[in-house]
């Protein structure tokens, strides 16, 4: 941590933040110039935030050098990780381009099973599917509840799929772990604490969505929450972030996807759907996602867009999807990858 | 809400659409020039949001042309709600200021009770203090938890106060009805909506933080979801939005005082402590909180603000918390309000 | 300037880096922990950017501690700049709350001379009106242009008012020092710095308006560069800044205004018209933008708004815009401020 | 037009309006329902704003639902605008991918040479670089100006490349229709309509940066003064926006290139150079801006980037830039594009 003191300060309030930092076992190294009065602070600074240190009076910037997040860093942690399924997934593996598929919502059994059918043609081993929606609107359909996880489960077992799900709240993880393979921390929650150190407990993989307008830092933090409780299977998940464009519903920021990976050595899959908004776009999009380096894609399909109770708008049909799956294909050929 | 198809649209594709909505006892209107075909639809439309309608092919743009929020709205409640409290505080009422005011975090019984002395000196009723908080990173100071809400309570009676502070997760809600008389729900719960569920079912009064990147009909829509469940006494607090500026924490949003005035009936309070991050800007963002027409002010006072566990940058000592109340009682006289 | 190196970093490219610095006369200072390689450059980096030295590998961050602008802090000049006309008005004066009223546009000598009138009415001594209109489209009015600029100072003279208007291009300059007082760099020139550096050779003073999302930074860097070129009478204006919210045109940032005050000694003018674009909102933000310590405000007034041929929407009719002056002569009064 | 008038409004209000209306040969046509007041208007609408009808008392919501642009749009005509030059290059043909690569600024004859000659061998056919440079500070370099121009048109011509390069305002084009084949409007000035203007009589196509923070819809409505002007030769670039993310300069935009191919008939090129400010990402960035649809890209290439007058950061040595356009060939061959 930098700190530089205003051109104000007093040898009183220096003297205040030094043996504030010396009694935390820091070290303080001088940068001063002529005309600045800078210095570093050296050792384990994570207990407060640099903004904490402008309560001191005379203090004017303080800037922060180390990551605060460690356990989500490359930096302690080399290789990727990758994280294993028996059905042979391995989310994080180079050579392989992971698809996760399905419905916004699960609606029905026969609406699922119709859709599941697609997604295993697809070559796809992995289906999405809400069951808990989080709705802007009190008066929108909130989703099927447990009811919609257990068709979830009986669909995918039918197929053999792996199930992801989105959990609203910390008290739902037991019918979670029960039902789903993967659980879903949706965008507004990102920064739900609670429900991140819940999570942390959990015995599944945490696909954690980033926030509308949340950093990759603050990202990385939540990720680190829930790491730090124990549960270091986390998949990052990029779905668009809040801009001034009107056009799309948020913008899907696939540079994000290229930082996190030399940031981070957590598996980075892409959204396209939620994204953009436009089932139009969808297929350029989860291209640019394959050869921008992530990990794989979560894809919503459905054979009657018109009538989902959700998201219709940004559903592929199935046949949209299986095109859009074969020029994936091509493409993943080149960068020596397999559509999974 | 408007509907305007495709040039390309087809006349299969608009009776599909028409099908759809006319089974939802929807009418329709048309307005189409000779270049566009556009139409009105008229009836009760909550039940789906607008980009719904975009799963219909040849549908170009969908447009709401009536606020999505009812019990929150000025339109469907002309007058201004008063949350009245026993000692007289009524927060909304045109001619009294609230402040409430205390520490970020409740540290101990000693450190609450000299600066709930201040606030009582300043005139005063409400006194904040976090016991549990949210934090970025997991390393940070989590709180006092169920000890710091137990003595929030102690000493707010001994100086006779209500207290405020902010609820983590719903599971927590009967601790909070017993211990606080006001329940904050924090900027980055703004839509945790089983929280914003269970809330609408609490029975005392929500002061409901907007979130950092929320427009203000999100906001409102939020407030909807408590008011929805039943709870009709929600205080609206503006605590700054993020924007491309590092100099202050985030951006207060004073416009959005003036704004929510017109569109909901709620009270509005302003926190220029969270929004600047830096004290010293605190009295010329609490005036232009007074002026603009909010309803009152949360802010954060700490006796030695080096020594705070958390936003010891933001808090006023109370010399200048004391100087601060009085230019506001001297603007507060021109308006005819009363600062209390 | 503070540098960390990667971990990866070879004692080569930190040679590499040490040689290019050392040769700009720059002295390195050493603050490395046992884990994470730093040091301080110190001396004179104003012939580079930051990020430049990204391009030195090993290089992980750069950060400045030393603001980039220097004729426009208050490091710089302690004391506050204060621009004086003829007529006794003295911009950045404390005791002096200016206002600068009119229409968006100059539409006619009648149009003007009926506004100017109420101007000259409610206490103001400077006339603002458009003849150059910097619109969104080609096919929307664009001012009378140099018609324009002569009403403006007919109208003014026989008012015996100053006058201040927008130049579009620096080709201009000739006819805006001929017929007005101060002139004004839209939002949307900000950076325009062909511009910048012909206002720096003009006689008459600059009123810069912040760009749609600057930076406070950025805004103080633009103000440098008109002062570079010798000019130092700049005068900012806080216009509002481009937010996720749609209610208002733009968002009005009052605490840009407490942040500018204290990192420069230029003076601010606030103008909420072209940040809230609906009348009903400006008297609000305009006592507001008093009492969070600007220097005065930019006003648009119309007579007959449904008529303007620009932002009539924002307008203020007479009758309201002499309201909106008694009320902030009340708060004027207490901060010992005159409306003028 | 669509408009929705208060709750509040009176019958007066309504024909104020609705005379205003009908005397610019606009026809309304009612879609109220019960409760709202709304109707929408048809005809020519383009002489003014939507905003400006808030001027009338009454109304609430003013929605355009037709695009503000026109010669832009891909509904005023259907194909695809392709731009020629002598040497072949097809700037908007699909079965072409340009290269325009060079240093960010001149620097001198040596220097644009050896990197000319890379530029050459990686099959490129556009050279860039920048002989006016807009700098955020008036103490960095500002570019070597005619001398930079002239050097780049020696160089040009010696390895038979076309040129494009920035122009700082309106009174430089007769030098820029001199020495540059393309002309390039920096992503500061995208909102400078004067120099908009003068562009629409070039002879030359332009190069238009998006601006910072700008939507789509001002992006087209810019290139559509360039076009009003006369000259339809118009290439957009799509150069990364600003969001709230510090890890990358700006953050890239590549969904707005799927956006801008369906709204608009012009060509679209990406600058991942200038979005993510680090070269190590811009590998991947370049991948990504040809499977999304675009059509080339704008990169920076330096052999000594750490000597860099500006932008060393984002540069791409000549072994790096190779490897990438060999990368870019695999993926453009399964696309059936030439990379040229």
């Amino acid at each position: 941590m930098i700190i530089k003191m205003k051109k104000t300060a007093t040898k009183k309030q220096f003297e205040k933040l030094s043996a504030f930092l010396l009694a935390k076992n820091l070290e303080i190294r001088d940068v001063s110039s002529e005309t600045v009065h800078i210095f570093g602070i050296i050792g384990d600074t994570s207990s407060f935030e640099p903004r904490d240190l402008y309560a001191f009076e005379g203090v004017d910037e303080v800037t922060r050098v180390s990551t605060p997040f460690k356990k989500a860093s490359r930096i302690f942690k080399k290789t990727d990780t990758v994280i294993k399924f028996n059905n042979g997934v391995k989310i994080g593996d180079p050579h392989q381009f992971i698809l996760m598929s399905g419905p916004c919502s699960v609606e029905s059994y026969n609406q699922l099973k119709t859709i599941a059918q697609v997604v295993k043609e697809s070559g796809a081993h992995i289906l999405r599917g809400g069951a808990y929606k989080p709705r802007t609107s009190p008066y929108a359909f909130q989703g099927l509840e447990e009811e919609g996880l257990q068709i979830l489960r009986k669909v995918a077992d039918e197929f053999d799929l792996l199930v992801v799900s989105e959990i609203p709240s910390s008290s739902m993880l037991p019918l979670f772990e029960k039902y789903v393979d993967i659980i879903q921390i949706g965008a507004r929650n990102m920064q739900n604490f609670e429900l991140l150190k819940s999570l942390g407990k959990a015995k599944k993989p945490i696909l954690l969505k980033r926030g509308l307008s949340a950093t990759i830092e603050e990202w990385l933090m939540s990720a680190e929450y829930i790491m730090d409780g124990g549960n270091h299977q986390v998949i990052l998940c990029e779905r668009g972030i809040r801009t001034f464009e009107k056009y799309t519903r948020n913008t899907l920021d696939l540079s994000a996807v290229v930082a996190v990976k030399e940031l981070s050595h957590l598996p980075v899959i892409v959204d396209p759907s939620h994204a953009a908004g436009r089932w139009e776009m969808i297929e350029k999009l989860a291209l640019a996602g394959l050869t921008v380096g992530s990990d794989g894609l979560l894809i919503e399909v459905h054979h009657e867009p018109e009538r989902a109770l959700s998201d219709g708008a940004q559903s592929l049909k199935p046949k949209k999807y299986l095109q859009m799956t074969e020029s994936l294909k091509k493409i993943a050929d080149v960068l020596g990858k397999e559509i999974i």
